[in-house]
This record gives C-alpha cells, structure tokens and sequence, in this order.
C-alpha cells in the first residue's frame, strides 16, 4: 500500500538515528541543558543570521502554537488567523483553552487576503475608538503559516506588508513553520531564511514533518520578548530527555542536512504535479510545496483508496472531493512513479 | 441633551425603589438563600410554565454567558453563535477566557442563517468523522440572542427549527434575553415565553436593561442540565446581599411588570419608527423591538450629537453611518417627540 | 430573631438610598463613565493621599481579589497568603480558576507568621536558584487581609516589614480590605489610610460590609501597575451601570461617612467584647474589631440558635464549638444589649 | 564524571533502539492509529489484568499529571496531595494553570499520614456541610506517588485505606506512577500491578524514568472515567508520530523487560544504600527504591561535586545538606562500586 496522506508519517533521518545510538547510554544532563541543545540552538542562530535570538526546542505543533501565543498575549488580546489556519481548524481549540480567541481572517488558496486585512484593521481601530476597546478582543498577534495549510507561499512582498501592517497596528508577527523547509525549498520562494527570521517577531521551524522523529525549534526574533521556560514546564512542554530534541536538530542544522532533504520533498512533489498534469488531471490550487491538492470524481475514490493512502481532505460538490496527497524527506522516486501508476 | 444611545441608562423602575427603602435596614440572609429570591424565582418558574425549572439570579449579561456556558461546555466544546452576537462581539473574548471557542456563524440581519446552519453542521459531520473528532472544536451549544443584536426576532417557526438541528447534532440550545421583554412585547412577535422556555435548554431574562438596576434570571429548562453554585461563586458572581436581586426580580414578575413596562420600550420604539419613515428617513432592516437603526449621512452626525446621544454603530460606506436609537421601559412620549423635531 | 451572623445583612446606609432615589431616571452614561464615578474616584484618592492612583469601583470580593491578581499575576507565578486567607478558604478556588497557585503561609490567629514567612522567602530561593526556577510556582504576590479574617490587625510595623519583605524578594503586596473600615476604626489600629496605601501596591476598600449596597473600590498605589478595564469586562465585572458603585462610594466618601459608621461598628463590638467578658466569657483571639469569636459549649448551641443567629465557626473539640458573632455598620446599641440578656 | 542525580540520564534500553531503527523508514499512521500503539495498550491491559481498560500513552509527566486532573475534575473541585507531592511543588503550577487546586496534606517522609487524611475529611464535610458547598474547593482527587517523591512506598493496606476513604468521600485515587517499576520491585513491595489497578481509578507506568527515551502509560482502571483524546490534543500531547510511544511499550511490556530493568535499578540502589551504611554513613528515612538520600556535611560537598554529579536536595540545618543518589534501569555496577570509592 502506497502511503501519501501526510508528510509525518516516516520517523527520522538515518543521520539522527545513527547519533542516537552512538551517545543513548551516555548520562546526560537533563531539561535542555546539554551540550547538544547548546549547539543545535547555536545552528540555527546562525543559520538564522540571528546571533542572540532566544532559540527553544519543543515537541509538537500544537504545543508549540499555544505556548508562543500564551506568552505573547495577555487578557483580552487575540490572535488573527486565516480562516484555514492550524490554530483556527486542527487544534482542537488550543488557544481558545489558555484564553484567547482566535480572529478568523478570510483567505485565499490558504493565504490570508492581505487587502482585506488592511480593510479591516483600519476598520476595527474604529470601531473600538468609538465603543471603547475594553469591549473587544484585540488583535495582538497576526499568525501566518509558511507555507500554508494549502501548500501555498506567501512572497517576500507579502511579508514584508504584514510586517509593515503589523508596526502600524501594534501586532507581533508569528509565522508557523511546521513545514517551514519546504516552503523555503520551493521553486517559487523568493525569500531566505535570515531574511523571513528578520520579518518576524516569532516563527519556528518543524522538525516534526522534516526529518525528525519530533521536534519544533522556536525562534524569538525580536529581541524584546521571550518564551518563559516556566511557562513551557507549566504547560508540560519541558521534556526530561531534552537532549532528544537537542541531538535532532544539531543533526539537522550541520551541514544544511535540513534544508537538502527538505528539498527533495519538493523535487519528488514536482514530479508529482507534473505527472498529475501530463495525464490530465487539474490540480486544485497553485502549490509548489510538499502538499498537492487534486480534486477527484468520488466514484473514483474506492479503487483509489485500496491502493493509496491519501488525505480525504473535503468534499468539493455532490460528485467531486479534493484530496491531498503529500510526499515528505523521505519520498523516493519510485514511490511516486508507483503512486501516478494508480492513478 | 436627549439620551437614546442604549436601553440601560436609567436606575429602576420605582416599584422597585420602593420595595428596597422598605426593606433596607432589615437583616436578610446572604446569597440567595433569603425570601425574595426564594419568591421571585418562583414567579419565573410560574410564568415560564416551567415548575421544576432551576432559576438563578446573577448580576450582568457577560458574566451570565460566560458562567451558563462555561457550565454548558466542557474541554474541546465550543459554542456556535451569529458572528454578530454579543460573545463573538461584545464581551471582550469573555467566552475564550474561560477556555471555549466561539464558532462564527454567518448572520442577516443579526439573525442566524438556518439554511447555512443546517448545510455547515452536516458538512461538520461529514469532515470530523473522516479525520477524527479530536483534532477539532466540537460544537456543542448554539447561542441565539432573542431579539437579537440587530432588535430582529426570530420566529416561533425558526426556533423550532434550532431545536430541530439541535436534536439532531446533539446541540444545546441557549438563548441569550438580555433583552427578553422587548424581543416579547414585539408586535412581530409570534411566540409567548413558555413556549420560549420549553425550546429551548437554558435562556435568561434581562432584567440590566428592563426595569431592574441590575440582573439577569437564567432559567434552566432541561432539567438534566445544572449551573452549580460552586461555579457561580468562583466566577465572581454569588452576590453577597444576593436578596438585591431576589427583591427586583419578585417585584418584576409580580402582576406582569415586566411585560407592561417592555411594551412602554415597544409602543415608543414604534412611535419612533414611524415618525422617522413619516419624514423620508429609511430605517435599517426590520426591527420590531426597541433597537432602531437609521442610516445617516456624515455631515448630519455633528449636529445631531449636540442634541442627542446615539450610539454611533458602524460606517455604512464612506458617506453614511448606521447609528442606532434605543428607547427602554422608561421612555417618555415626549422624549420621543423631542427626537423626532432634532431628526 | 438577632442576627449577628455576618456583617452584611443590611442593605445600605440610607444616604445611598436617598442618593439613589434623586437619580434613579436621569439618563447616565454606562460602564463607569459617569459623573458620580468620577467623583468618588477623585474622593477615593484624596482620602489616600494619592493624587494619580487608578481606582477601580468593582461588585464583589471575591470578583475583586480575582481580577486583580489576574491583573498582577503571569504564568507560573503565585500569590501568597495565610493559610486562613479568604483567598485560601472561601472563594470557591477563584484564583486557580484563573491559573494560578494560592502559595498557603502559617497563620497565628488570622496573621501571616512574619518570621516564618522571612525564613521561608530566603529557603525558596535557595531551593530554586540549585533546581531552576522554572520548576517551581514563583511567589509574586503577597496577599493579607486588612483586618484579617479573625479579626486581628497587623500593625504598622508589620506591614512595614512585609513592604520590606516584598521589596527584598521582588513581591507586590496586596491588602485585601473588605473590612478595611472597621480595621481602620479600631482601637488598636496604628496606622492611618493614607499610610497603608503607600506602603502597599495594591488594595481594596470594601463597601459591602461597609454601607454600601455593594461595591469594592480597588486602590492601585503602585503608578507602574494597572487593573486593565478590558480584563475587568471579560471577567463580566464591568457594571452596565456602573454609576451605581460611583453614587455609593461618593456618598461613602463625603464628609467621612465610611469612617463614621465604621466606626459604629467598632463601638458596637467592643460593647459586645466587654458585656461577654463582664460575664465571664472568655474569647478567643484578640480581635479589636467587628467579628467576635466566642467559645461555647455545645450543649449551649440550640438554645441560643433559637433566639440569634450566628456563625457556627468550627468545632474546638468534641464538646466545644468557636462560634462568632458580627457587628455592622447598622448595629445599634439595643441589638447588642437584647443579644447580651441572651447570653 | 560519576552521575547520579537524576534517573532520566540515559536514552532508552537497547532493545527499543534496535525496533525503532528497524522500523524507522516505515510508514506508520499518526495520532496513536498504529499498530504498534494498538498493541502495547493491549500487553498493558494483559499485565494489569484489566482487559477492558483504557490506556493513553502520553509523553511527560507534567503532562500527564495535568491532562489526567483536567479530565476528572470539574469547576470548583481539587485535587488533594502531600505537601511534598510532584504536583504540589515540582510542576510550575501546572494544575492550578488548568484551573483546579492542590490542596496539600501533611506528609510524612513523603507519604500522606492517613490517620490526618481521615479526621481531616470528616472535617472539612462538617465545615462544608454548615457554611455551604459552593464557597469551598471540593476534593475530588486524592493524588499519591507510587513511589513517593522520597523513594519510600504505601504498603497495600495503606492504598486500602485509600480506596476506603476516597468511596466513603466521594474521591477519585489517582497514583503517579512516574517511577512505578522502581516501586513495585522494591524488596519493600506487598503489592502486585494487577493489585494496586484495581486499587485505583487512574493511574499511569511511567516510562521516561525506566527504559524508554520518553513515555507515560495512563491507565484508567474506572470503566466509567474517560481521558478524552480531544482533550489530549488541545494540550498538545497528541504526538504526532505515535507510534514512537507505541513502539517503546510495546518493546517495555514484552517478555516483562519493564520489569527487570526496573529490578537493576533497586538492586544497585540496595548495593548503594549497604555499602554507604558500612562506611557508617547514616541514610536519611526509609527508601528501598531507587532514590537514596544522604545527609553530609556541607564542607564535604565541594569535593565530592568534583568527582560526582548529585541532586543538592535540601539544607538540613546550617552545616548539613540533604543529597539524592538515583541509580536507574542502565545503572552498572561498576559505577556504583565507583560512587563507593568516592565517598
């Protein structure tokens, strides 16, 4: 059975195993205060053009998004999301349950309509001068994700206008990167990495869909803010063993191994697409990141799916589903040229 | 200087005053355990057609929402509401404070789309059960105010409809009547308050803006369902001389205050409505209660704002802006002749 | 039936009521923006000698010490008080309800043990400097009540050493005074009002016990703090008509009225102390204020119980019960001597 | 260097490490989905003979301790645990961050006193019963370290007496069994697995401390509780790839390797705790578990910091210290033999 339904579903690079075995029964200090967290953390600074940014390793996405927003907000503050956005859709409420509302935004194909934000901030700073802003969930935080939930990339002229909404408005910009390696490995990426760190007050890099068994790296741009160790305790993100973390993503962050494997997700996604293409599908959407969306006549989903695992992601009209199908790090050639065979 | 911005500007209503001078300096037990209370809710429950009914008396709007619902909701729960109701809007992310996600629902005219509900809750189904409901808030109240924001009503018709969905999808239905006696005393009104009560599963009586000081009585209809008292006093919200609001409530629902005191609101609102579409002027959308909204040209606004308080609601486009008048059970005719002759 | 239960079974003192008659239909602008409020601020102020403090007219106390440590308080930080604090015992869990560890202290006769407290503040940062302060709850808040709970009063040179405490440690000190006025009116009180403002950072002056119908005026002595006006809607305490705190504590504030009849009660309770003793009881603790504790048997307690209420405290041994008695602001001298002929 | 401070050093036993890179580049469903999760629950219920059981495999402990509190109490309820309890003073206040608090009891060597337990519950019903339910916390959970926090153990008529209590009460048992193989291979140990699961409600096998890289198996032994998986990933917990924690306790749970690990680690601790008693060293209370504690001489630290790494566990007075010595599941006999010649 071919699996393409999402990009987490390999364990870690062999790289990461191989040092996991090497240093296992080593005694290792514990809660990030180890040698390898010291250097991953360090890499990715430097990576980042960042020499003195707060860098910290946490688990999983979801933990993640909550405890960044939980340190960045306070009271009545809000967070601003697409509609389609992690935090908005697939979290299960997470930020609504340490205390903040997220402010849905519309979207475009996954990217959050930035004329239409505009409109709105403009249009919420009156309202709330008028009424009173005690009343109001304020906007505090803007969320992006990079790429977004539909494979999709906002171009350095985007970001570089949220940043700029943002310092009017008085917002923090934080960009989600569960994915982030892919998105900055796409052909139609325009923007580096030092300069997206540089956008942004917030942003992380997943290691959890891109080559690790797990592992987001959060990176504190702006100098003035920080992500409490005591609040990821409290909030049971301090893992014991941080060293795992620690380990991972020295691996990753030596030699540009995150990047180039990254890479090839998007290489084999390419293939994919074109391959989808050439026998004359219409793909949904213009990814060019790891996440293709095709949209499929549903009497063609049975057979499809006793073949291939894909992501039923939802239902287009009474006839038609769009699903998604993703390659990951780890995608080889063959799996695809196997997966277009099937379809 | 005329006041028309909002329905709870004056103290009130002097039966009430009355009732407290006599009482004042008698000792009464605290908490709600005294007499008054005792009597009040029994005349709710009587009036509501409800005799098992638990009834609770609590001090304001915001904190009834949030003290019903954060009894109503548990862990990945949330609330389904009209995008312009009051806890998506007006209360300062009160809802999420206490852990719970507010679902946006498209609204007209203040009103919940059924048709879109209907269509948005099947698809819901269709999407949590094909990638696992844990990822996502799961909608377990639908919040309605009755009237709404917008002084529109639904019918008996469209509350029969909620419960309908709400049978269906495992719902609760919650009616927010901070304005519960004007919603009733509309002349559109096609629905009595035991009917009300048995649609739904909790709703509350306004008492803040019709003729009490303060208050609100949330009358639990399902008797499978509870607001625990423990709750209330963590929230803030066991009134010490808890006989306050025993005393106003009582005096409210004895010989149908309540309702004739409403209808005063309705017949000047009416009055008001009239008059205004007597000199040319076209109200916005089709409040029968005693919200009316008129949609003014810019260059009107000052002079008026010297004669006359309103509530300066939203920009209409770049030219108009939607301002609304409220009358209350206090009204005056002539007050709302002097507003006509300043219009 | 005498009631000395609690102090606050009366309504108010019946300058408010006549106040409240006078303006009951004016028109008043909502939310605390209103003349009266104002002016009871500007009072409130000048009776602290604190010319720029923020003051805050909020419903209850226990609405009170929530908002306001919610205010003071982030993430794993906590709040200290005695183990017999109110904030402890007997608000239902209010604080954790909004995230946040009651850190208890021994407690002698209602006071924090100070010298304990100076040991304990020095150990815990020797605990936490070796393990990492991330690991533990951070003590910020120090939390007493003015008088406390038993009655008792730290003297002024306790609450200096607790300034100074707070300032070694880097804690604010925050006085909950619900009973403020009938410390202040005691006998044994060596402190004035304008002193325990400046040496506290934040505290409250409570009117519910003390002649208003409700109401607590919180007091921000520290011009680096505030009690945000948006965290006070979302916790549902932003009063829709919140002129009636301001018309209350404007009339407690003119001419010393809040300490004149505090002062009632203080009379009326050192009455009570010296008619029991001349009686040969002996009483427990050595309040100089309001509530007087009293050591009974228990085979006297159903015969009293016929004649006066009171406040079954918590048993002594098996054969004894504390129980206590309360004076108010209203008590008049009859009370006392028909409760002294019952005893 | 000699480390001995802790017991979560080490990575994870060899024979996980060898599954896991056999496995690696498998593609293995997310969210607990997978074979190897469906597999280790079972082995799980098998040895706790508990074959209807609910089992949730989680990462930490922290979280573990939070989300299973989260799912069991409800608004004003709290947890009771000893004063020394991991959630009372090691977790950053995890548990009042969810809204519930500890409420501590007195402990001796790190076990509740039973005998306080008994008389102290009788009270607090007799003071709830006469003031009043809703202005208290209500316990609802009594929490207990199997192990405790200083290595010592509840006999099985102690966790009788428990059980007794909490169905006299009304409580929930809940034990944290962060370090439960090191318990129940203690030569002090009178109780079987199956024995304490039945003996409780909740329960957990910590993983983290005992063979595997991370990883806590939550056991509800309560067929009418429920850890909702929504709950679960709100907070963060649900890994993604979850089949990592699948995979370690499927490999801990077969042929009993959980168990013999465990046993090496009491078995060095015993070696420890014998060979410091023939240097005439007084071991402080009573541990026949993997945590020894030793009082030294201040001026004898520094030089044994040189050589070995040790928890720093407490001042006893001013010339004394408090050290922790853990041994774990990879501890060798040759590094105990080591520490020896050290001391």
């Amino acid at each position: 059975m071919l699996k393409f339904s999402c990009d987490y579903m390999e364990g870690c690079h062999p790289a990461i195993l191989q040092r996991l075995a090497a240093v296992n029964l080593e005694k290792t200090d514990g809660y990030g205060y180890d040698p390898y967290t010291r250097c991953a953390c360090e890499k990715i600074r430097e990576a980042c053009g960042l020499h003195q940014a707060e860098v910290r390793l946490l688990v999983g996405g979801t933990h993640t998004n909550t405890i960044v927003l939980d340190a960045l907000l306070r009271h009545n503050q809000g967070v601003m999301a697409a509609t389609t956005g992690h935090i908005n859709v697939h979290e299960s409420g997470a930020i609504e349950a340490c205390g903040h509302k997220v402010m849905p935004l519309p979207a475009l194909d996954g990217k959050i309509d930035l004329d239409h934000l505009e409109h709105h901030l403009a249009a919420l700073k009156t309202e709330y001068d008028a009424v009173g802003w005690e009343h109001y969930v304020v906007p505090r935080v803007l969320y992006a994700s990079f790429p977004t939930e539909m494979g999709t990339l906002y171009t350095r002229a985007d970001l570089e206008r949220m940043r700029s909404l943002c310092d009017d408005y008085g917002l923090l910009l934080f960009i989600d990167g569960a994915r982030l390696g892919y998105g900055l490995m796409s052909p139609d990426c325009d923007i580096s990495l030092p300069q997206l760190a540089r956008l942004c007050d917030v942003f992380y890099i997943g290691g959890t869909k891109v080559g690790a068994l797990f592992g987001e790296a959060v990176v504190v741009s702006n100098p003035a803010l920080t992500i409490p160790r005591g609040l990821i305790k409290q909030r049971g993100a301090l893992l014991a063993k941080g060293w795992l973390l620690g380990l991972q993503f020295d691996t990753l962050f030596t030699h540009g191994l995150y990047f180039d494997i990254a890479r090839n997700a998007i290489t084999q996604a390419m293939r994919l697409r074109r391959g989808l293409e050439a026998k004359g599908y219409t793909m949904h959407g213009h990814s060019t990141t790891n996440q293709q969306f095709l949209v499929l006549p549903n009497d063609r989903l049975p057979a499809l799916a006793e073949r291939v695992g894909f992501d039923n992601f939802s239902p287009v009209d009474h006839h038609h589903t769009l699903i998604r199908l993703c390659t990951s790090w780890a995608t080889t050639s063959q799996q695809v040229d196997q997966l277009l065979e099937c379809l």
